[in-house]
């Protein structure tokens, strides 16, 4: 069965106290928010080049990334998946264009 | 019950079509791929900011409009969230920091 | 004659304690330096989606407006647009590939 | 005396057709011009996250990686310096906040 995002976060969070040679998270971790947020921003930026490139195969990769960057960082600033999953749910009550306008002050 | 990205995942494929003055995602998508990847560029800035600052609901607030973001950005280069998924399982069985070094050729 | 990014530079130092409701400048640094810090963000983002596009004319209007931003950001920064071509000098003595190598630890 | 971003630019086009294994211009133009946007992002990236960090330093540094890889970026795309500059300049006869107003559409 295909592991969840939930499943992901998991192991993300078990990882992050491992031997930094031993595990990546543990090793990104250790460095510091910083670079883990210099990691979500450059995948960020992979994802949106492959996408410009039409590269399909390069944007599943990117992704990826993206997504598992993404849930260190998270974990690191001590946000669940599901705060995030509660804060799209909560935008969903409103029609989506009207609630981007309220949104977006600028 | 809680929606999962996969509920919304859906609900952005079915608003694609929809009247652009009715839809966000209809609006976005009818301004073409380069303005959707620009947002998922945009929203993973403000989300490494948010980080920085350490602003954990401003880090909910946009990692929620990243996620939403990338979700529009698949839909339209026709990527699944489960091709992502299935990517994303595919490391896994590899250690985590081995295969991060064998991926990444710079 | 054409400004320069030193006369460009001086003309931002100038507007930053205007009327905010008179320039762009001072609005933004009123805003704060998170602010300024993703508008450098997103504009670099617009720059690499003009790049991948092959759009040439917006490339020259993205980096044009990085460039204004990446000033207003140094300012706020206390940092010359001097302190940077130092950094840039300093590192043409060292052959470009290795000193490249050599600078950057990941 | 301090060399200029024109300096640099002049070296940048040197470099271009050297030795792959001998200028780091040269090598990084030959993995294509999505590579080359790609280290703008990340610097540009880097620069933020320097920015909130307060890193003077840091930030110093970063900016001078994001101003090398835009003109290296530049070049690929066959824009000059002057080009950017005389569009810099084209803004400044109108007032800052209302063009700035008039240019961004969104």
């Amino acid at each position: 069965m295909r592991a969840t995002l939930f499943d992901l976060e998991r192991t993300i969070r078990q990882r992050r106290d491992a031997d930094p040679d031993q595990s990546y998270v543990a090793k990104l971790t250790a460095r510091g928010r910083a670079k883990i947020a210099q990691k979500v921003g450059e995948e960020a930026v992979e994802t949106v080049i492959a996408a410009m490139a039409s590269d399909r195969q390069g944007a599943i990769g990117e992704s990826a990334d993206l997504l598992f960057h993404l849930l260190v960082l998270l974990v690191d600033l001590d946000i669940s998946l599901d705060d995030v999953l509660d804060e799209l749910d909560r935008r969903e009550g409103v029609s989506g264009i009207s609630e981007k306008a309220s949104r977006k002050g600028d």
